[in-house]
């Protein structure tokens, strides 16, 4: 059977993508639903493989054969020849992969132009500078992207030109200036490849495919696939698109413009987008010249606004989903020349599946679907205070909302390698192009002085959710000199700005950020979530405030409430390190005995707050030398002490001692020391003491330390005392009418013995709290699965724990032995950048090795317990494929930071109806 | 149906140890068997459970009337009345449980006496001295062991008498003291318990049947069961042997003795053992007198010595096993009262193992089985050097070989307790108790100064496997004052001793000790090991010294090979620290290439004295800072060398900054550099850059940090050396006509990619070493599983690597989140004592967690390559217990330290013989 390499648009299969590429296919489902596109045919991403995959990288067989069959076709529909001398049919070949890659790939316009095709369409269009125009366009993008010409050598020549010419802009240039120009473009050809320009057609348009097929493999492609981790699962190998070239630069009745169906910034139903009178659609694109809003047209061109009022109506209602299209209007007529889903921030993609979803365009899987959590987060992000009352120095166009502030950086590569050493950057340009896009992921922000909301810079930036300002026009870039200029003010690399993408403000300094608001789209589209989802999602949290806010962010409970965060406050730390400097058990009672009434405030603060969610509360957890100073400081307080003690010696006024000590350490006064020599012997006595315990209580490997249960069975009194807390805060809670759910969780377990004997001590205390109150406490014992040996002996654990909890940032650290801090500060950076690990198995769940032994870890506790509630408290909680492969292997919960709880439970929704 | 609870030994089941215990199966056995044996019965395990678990404690329904009718045929068979005012029948009543348990139990003699009876006696004997002595015995013991009166207040009474008496020996006394004493006993017992002592020998009888029933949950049973791990799977309750009495003390033509039927201390096939003429069996084994060497019976007693020779043969031809048995001669007849398996040290089972099997009693499997591998142990040990030619300050007897030293320590909770703080301590007492058995875990070695080779000291030492020295009469023992007197010498407590237990010696200080060497019994036991073994036994060893010694070992290979112990030899380690303070390629490379010939070398050696076994080697381990000094070394360092160098400052002649550097640092003169100015700036700018060099490497868990597989694909050029300095060692080994077997394997994998990266550069290195040296190497590639992560990837790793190691060290430490070194000191000690873990984990495998990780990853990784070689190089490689373990998962080897590889090989063929 002969291999059909190429299909026309009436004939192509739309939801092939794979096959045909999105742009192709999608012109493909345009044509076969009536939309008017400029005829066309699309030669499949296979072509493209065998192209690649020739060692000699020769186009298919029968490939160009079958190209010319379609290209007749197209000469009959347009009536135009290719090239003809008379009405010349000229083309666009563009690529198109099955991912949306926007400006990876490269195009060509107006192919089919020589001298004498050239003199055709002046005779057809009447329009001579048009003409010119036109094959000068030609010329420079043939030469750059078929024949690898650099841009500046076209450039240079033009500026010349223009500059001979006077000509403040490209129109002011005249018929014959362009002429001059092509002349001139088809020397710089020559010269660069030491051959005349192809006139042929044919041979130019088999040029252009082989370099749009090659284009698949060149650098900012293979980078793009890689940053966004695209396989070739998702896409391989390129489409070409070819398509009669319509064009929006013929008159003044004719216009070129891009639009997104729906507002992509806001998300509201309206049109938005930009648009040229007389330009090719690059011109919009590449931000050149500054359009206008596609608002404006309804004066301007009120028919043609109507009839793309309905073009977009069609799209949306055939595509159900809001669409990025692009359309030439030649002559008065309006061609759709592509269409793709539209790239949108969170707050466009939650209140467009709100309101599609209530349109009933998409039901409520659909609307969950077409969010990804980890799009959300930008919701979570912080911005600009409205209070912050600060001037901005310039004001550009709002073109990816959020506030972000960094040193400004003037071009991609230092952005990048200054972001990879943690600094944070703000991209500032002209404008951007596609060989920027590493410096875009690196930067907190991107300022553009040129180029609308549509431009690569707005474009880009909206996809990753990051704050843009763009077309900034007062401010002139000076890249040479790594500066901007902003009237009087000069921005030098290194000089921190704040912008502003929601208002286009660009400021000085460093201005304040304050979180997000909830939208009421994003409430409902979470409560849709949990209706879906089948995972619970809970919140790590350790105070009453922080219960509130996960509270406001939807969380179903407290997964994870860390003790020790309550310890470190500073009013409670001198009784903790009295406590831990004890040196019998009566002193160390003592000292819980104090502790004791303010952890259970804490616990009844956060009950109350939570009320009737449940609470799980992890007893102490980190090794107790963490609650102590460190050695090298108390050393120099000690010898600072000393050698005051030594001086006041023999003095005996106060005056005269805080006379001395304000001479001597006129940085680190200790005035109520001074006056006392007493006292200052006894504060040397304890800090003494507590230098000893430092070293005593050091640990060679403390993330493998004395801690956890081990320390709660070495000191039992300090486990009683917070299971008597907790316990006594329910008990009162109960007793004011409050119900609550506590469920006390032992950190470090790695044998069921340790279960065993704490929960001998609950039981105990539980029954004597029940009896002194004369009520009765639900309360949940179980078992935070961290250490791997706990994962191995689940079926032994479970016969103790009512539930398992994942503390996945130890157990990740065990499983691979890496240290976090260490491997995050040596070896991780390289090991993630030469594959050696996919990703950061301390952000990215490791699911083949880390959750396969999870996954065993849940099968063996079910074993014992079938119904034991098994969650996850690692910072992987709130990490959308993390939680997917949780819900896969049947966790009960996740359990995370507040703001990251939206994500969750949009991640569990998804895990749920992908995985029902 | 009637539950039997006594059975008479002509009836009982001589193979039912569990219902019986050892010592009533053992005298069922042997009157079964034709030996003479004191008539008696046995009372079951199962009556003592059920009086142990009877709330009341009540002796269970029926089984004081069978032993009334089982009373009544001993009195049949002796023609004695149990009560009786004529010929009355007196018994003994022993414990005896399923495993022996040497001095555990109570035993009560000379039961039935009362005023009556004892006038009965001496009618019966004509021997009112005996009589009155077996009387006062009688009291005594009933009083302590089934009244549980102190035996200092039978003792006080006694001496009173004694020394009015002007008696030095016991046997010095008179009848008339004799009856006096029991008189006064008697009051003891009355004053102690408040009610007479009770005379009627039915009643007796139950009591001390109810005092041995509860002495299995008495303090001392207990602790040896813990000590000892016997669970109540191996032994359950204690039977009760109750025997017709036979007197070894009622003349000089009666005595009482204990034998081995071989050599316990060397094996050899003559008997052993002590008797007593005109003496009760307790004499013998308190060592209250000093018995005779069995071998003195032949002149003193020739008949009965025929007798005693045939006897022993009887009892080795039907116990297949050497016996340690005790007997007694009443009145010129012989019997034996009991028998049991003997315990001997490890020279003596080795000898007697290889002769027996030779003799035909026992086949190979017997042979190897009746060995614990744990035991070889003690022929390990050192030994006193026989040239460090000291001169004993006192000589005892020769009761467990071996040498050690310590220092003295006068009773068993002050040894336990120096123990247990790592203090090598010499247990010294006048005479040793089963009370003291806590003393002889701590202690390294057990010094007495009265009893004989069988006494408590010397049986429980041998037992242990600890040297002992006992009865050295020349030492005066004070407890009370904490010292020991010989002649003119004081010992005081914390003097450091040493004895000789294979000579009987005592010497003053520490003495060198040197290894044991391989008896040809040894080799010939091990060389059945290894034709019964599955597991193939590989030694640790870094350096060819450690090769050769492991050969003589009996290793079949090197299974790990630490490459970092080359690297810190004195004169190599400059040039390491000059590869780690590197700060380019260049000059990392320069540093590799001077240690590069020194590793080749290494390699050779080591080669060469193994070939043609494999070698495995891993490759560099440590974090690299390991190799830098410490950074508070350095700093006082540096300090000193500034100091120094700012007073040299103007000085200009060497006699000048020498004599300043005397003055000011008398004890450390640094003489090369103070003369010279510009060398001291030179040392002070490196030891600066060291300095910062270790601050900067430092790490929070260093044993979870930038290590192994890691660093080598940090500094690739680390690793490309070691690979091409083990294949050139190679390459000139084959060139030389020796063949070897060099195997690369790589530390601390996690993921499949690291081994890969590797493993291109091994192949690399590979051709090209081949190629220069124009011949084929054989290297094999493979990877230790030490990260818990690789074990859960092994099938990925099993596609990289032909074979695998376990590094049980740090995959224990990972899979229970312990730092070895932290746990040891911190929690460890109290999880084992209070049983939340059983073992130490990092001696014994922890099989639960752990090796059931080890299962999974062997069974995973030979899901992808079936055949491939596994095996251990932790310290559990060593370990019997574990090694029966590897047998079972199916590893390919284990690989321990050099003197392990003895026991490794027994343990392995164990573990083949028992799971064949």
């Amino acid at each position: 059977m002969k291999e059909t390499w190429v299909y026309s648009f009436a004939e192509g299969d739309g939801k092939n993508k794979k096959l045909l590429g999105g742009k192709g296919a999608n012109l493909c489902e345009l044509t076969q639903t009536g939309i008017r596109v400029p005829p066309g045919f699309v030669i499949t991403t296979k072509a493209c493989l065998a192209f690649l995959n020739n060692p000699e990288r020769k186009i298919p067989q029968g490939m160009m054969e079958q190209v010319s069959k379609h290209l007749k076709k197209i000469e009959g529909l347009t009536n135009k020849s290719f090239g003809g001398e008379k009405k010349p049919l000229l083309l666009s070949v563009r690529s198109g992969s099955a991912m949306s890659m926007p400006g990876m790939m490269d195009t060509i316009l107006n192919l089919g132009l020589n001298p004498d095709t050239l003199k055709g369409l002046i005779a057809d269009t009447g329009n001579e500078r048009f003409c010119y125009d036109a094959y000068r366009r030609f010329i420079q993008l043939f030469g750059k992207v078929a024949l690898g010409i650099p841009d500046e050598l076209f450039d240079e020549e033009f500026e010349k030109i223009k500059s001979k010419a006077h000509a403040h802009l490209d129109v002011d240039l005249s018929r014959d200036d362009l002429a001059e120009i092509c002349t001139v473009f088809l020397q710089v050809v020559e010269r660069y490849t030491g051959k005349p320009f192809p006139h042929d057609p044919f041979e130019q348009l088999e040029i252009a495919i082989k370099a749009v097929f090659s284009s698949w493999m060149g650098k900012r492609a293979v980078d793009y696939r890689r940053e966004f981790k695209i396989t070739s699962e998702m896409a391989n190998g390129t489409a070409v698109n070819i398509v009669a070239m319509v064009f929006g630069n013929m008159s003044n009745n004719s216009a070129t413009g891009v639009g997104f169906t729906r507002d992509p910034g806001t998300g509201e139903n309206v049109i938005f987008g930009e648009y040229l009178v007389n330009a090719q659609g690059e011109d919009v694109v590449a931000g050149i010249r500054t359009p206008k809003p596609l608002a404006a047209m309804a004066d301007e061109m009120p028919g043609l606004f109507k009839e793309l009022m309905e073009l977009r109506n069609n799209l949306e209602s055939h595509f159900k989903e809001v669409q990025d299209f692009e359309f030439t209007i030649e002559e008065g007529i309006l061609y759709c020349l592509q269409t793709r889903n539209g790239k949108m921030n969170a707050t466009a993609m939650v209140r467009t599946s709100v309101e599609m979803k209530k349109e009933g365009l998409i039901d409520t899987k659909q609307a969950l679907l077409r969010i990804k959590p980890e799009m959300l987060e930008q919701l979570l992000f912080p911005r600009l205070d409205p209070d912050a009352d600060a001037t901005p120095v310039a004001k550009g166009l709002p073109a990816s909302p959020g506030g972000a502030s960094g040193i400004a950086v003037f071009d991609a590569d230092r952005a990048e390698k200054l972001g990879h050493e943690g600094v944070k950057v703000i991209l500032v340009r002209e404008e951007t192009k596609p060989e920027d896009i590493h410096g875009f992921f690196a930067a907190q922000g991107i300022l553009t002085s040129r180029g609308g909301k549509t431009s690569h810079a707005a474009v880009v930036a909206r996809g990753m959710g990051k704050p843009c300002v763009a077309g900034a026009e007062g401010i002139t870039v000076d890249v040479r000199l790594r500066q901007a200029v902003i009237g009087d003010t000069l921005i030098s690399e290194g000089d921190t700005i704040t912008i502003d993408g929601s208002t286009g403000g660009v400021y000085l300094g460093e201005l304040p950020l304050i979180e997000a608001e909830f939208t009421p789209e994003l409430e409902k589209l979470l409560s849709w979530a949990d209706e879906k989802a089948r995972l619970k999602v809970m919140a790590n949290a350790d105070t009453p405030g922080d219960a509130k806010r996960a509270l406001k962010f939807g969380a179903m409970g407290i997964g994870l409430c860390r003790t020790e965060r309550m310890f470190n406050e500073p009013s409670r730390l001198p009784i903790v390190i009295e406590m831990i400097i004890a040196d019998t058990k009566e002193d160390r009672q003592k000292a819980l005995d104090k502790l004791l009434p303010i952890q259970r405030e804490d616990f009844k603060n956060i009950f109350i707050e939570m009320a009737p969610r449940p609470v799980t509360i992890r007893l102490l957890d980190p090794p107790i030398h963490e609650f102590l100073p460190q050695e090298q400081q108390l050393i120099e307080e000690l010898e600072l002490l000393r050698n005051l003690r030594k001086n006041l010696r023999g003095m005996r006024k106060l005056s005269e001692a805080v006379t001395f000590m304000y001479q001597n350490e006129p940085e680190k006064p200790i005035v109520q020391l001074s006056a006392d020599p007493e006292l200052l012997d006894a504060v040397i006595l304890k800090k003494d003491m507590i230098l000893s315990k430092v070293r005593s209580l050091h640990e060679i490997n403390p993330m493998l330390g004395h801690r956890g249960v081990r320390l709660g069975l070495t000191f039992p009194e300090i486990y009683a005392m917070q299971i008597r807390a907790i316990l006594e805060a329910a008990a009162e809670c109960k007793k004011s009418g409050v119900t609550v759910h506590p469920e006390i969780m032992i950190p470090q377990v790695c044998t069921a013995q340790e279960l065993k004997r704490v929960k001998e001590w609950v039981i105990q205390i539980h029954a004597e709290v029940e009896d002194r109150f004369g009520l009765s406490i639900q309360c949940a014992f179980g078992s935070m699965l961290e250490v791997v040996r706990a994962c191995m002996r689940a079926e032994n654990l479970a016969e103790e724990a009512e539930f398992f909890s994942f503390g996945t940032n130890d157990l990740t650290q065990a499983t691979f032995s890496f240290s976090r801090e260490d491997a995050e500060n040596k070896f991780l950076p390289m090991y993630n950048m030469s594959h050696i690990l996919q990703d950061n198995p301390f952000e990215v769940l490791d699911v083949k090795g880390v959750g396969k032994l999870m996954e065993l870890a849940v099968r063996w506790g079910r074993q014992t317990r079938p119904d034991i509630k098994v969650g996850i408290c690692g910072e992987h909680g709130g990490h959308p494929a993390s939680i997917e492969f949780c819900h896969k292997i049947g966790l009960t919960y996740v359990s995370c930071s507040g703001p990251r709880v939206p994500i969750a439970r949009l991640a569990a929704a998804h895990a749920a109806i992908n995985q029902p």
